[in-house]
């Protein structure tokens, strides 16, 4: 499972570094997460330059890409040569949007009519590309997850791991980002949130329920 | 408000990540946080390569220091070359660990007396150096908090940001990492782990009390 996080200048550290660290915790059962995206380093939108790991076209073949959010996202969805090297396959690949990045799946066109979620200020963009935005922390139907606010990319790794590994692979990664002696409460409460849509790869629609209302969340 | 987040060869991406990408949010208040270490360019413990913003020894003039854990923290505790080129004050200067970061803390003899918390893997290593490790994920006396498990480093921004800027502000940030719809629990949820450890700075022992549940509102 080889998973290309793609990364800009301008990227949200938050949103490219969470998922590279709790993801490689999968090391040993085959699990990659690596930086991708155009030329050999990128800064990050608080000035720290990172070198890539991979080339941009690499999440062509890779089997999930993740799109996170970062300063110049707007700019980059209206970049179509940019965008153009990305050639991504819904029917092999998994998708994960975290905030604007979901601007970047819309305009890939990978959204279809599947509703997003997404941040505060990304929120009105989303709107013009003729997404329905939710006003929830995560959704997911078919091979696409979106999520909305800082660490809700949790979210997005539970449902990844989960449909992947499943729930106990999912549990244990979790452990990782839970603090000392909230283990259990933390990682029950972010997959509350995410087991309402664990039918949807293998159903045709969404789930026919809305979320339970979640327990309270996780620090 | 000078934050050095230390940064190491083998560095956990979320231990110096997430501070340096939250506590960042306060530019316009004049805070900032940036990755400081040894050498130009340091590799993270899934190999992605970054640049240094500044060498160690700025650490010496911050305003607060950021000791994370990492791949070779043990190691790194018993170099002593590298350690003898920081030169902490306590009296001016706060500190924050996380996991096995309290290990260097413990061996710059910033600890004292006060008990830790940190992660599983670092705790035979903190008890072994003659600390008091808790089974608490975060824990702060005078100029010096602790905390344990994956994302326990929001407690420390919590106490950090409240200590120097007041609540409203800590909110305000902690507001960055919470998920769309879930802001005010999460939050809430944080600020009831470190309200406790709030009258330390300027009293002379350990609070005495358990966590409150708190009935703070959202600003």
């Amino acid at each position: 499972m080889h998973i290309a996080i793609l990364s800009f200048d301008g990227f949200n550290e938050l949103d490219c570094f969470v998922p590279l660290g709790l993801l490689n915790r999968l090391k040993p059962m085959g699990w990659s997460a690596e930086l991708c995206g155009p030329g050999g380093m990128v800064t990050s939108m608080n000035g720290v330059n990172v070198q890539l790991q991979r080339p941009l076209e690499w999440a062509n073949e890779a089997d999930a890409v993740w799109f996170g959010s970062g300063l110049y996202t707007r700019a980059i969805a209206e970049n179509s040569a940019l965008l153009d090297r990305l050639q991504l396959d819904p029917t092999r690949q998994r998708f994960a949007a975290h905030g604007a990045g979901a601007l970047l799946l819309a305009r890939l066109g990978l959204l279809g009519e599947v509703p997003a979620c997404t941040d505060g200020a990304a929120r009105p963009w989303l709107v013009e590309a003729g997404v329905r935005v939710l006003s929830e922390p995560f959704y997911a139907r078919g091979p696409v997850a979106t999520a909305g606010g800082g660490l809700a990319s949790l979210y997005l790794m539970a449902w990844m791991i989960w449909n992947r590994a499943g729930e106990p692979t999912a549990r244990d990664v979790l452990g990782h980002a839970a603090p000392v002696g909230q283990k259990t409460e933390y990682i029950d409460s972010l997959l509350a949130q995410v087991r309402p849509f664990m039918a949807t790869l293998t159903a045709s629609g969404p789930p026919t329920s809305p979320p339970p209302s979640p327990p309270t969340s996780p620090p």
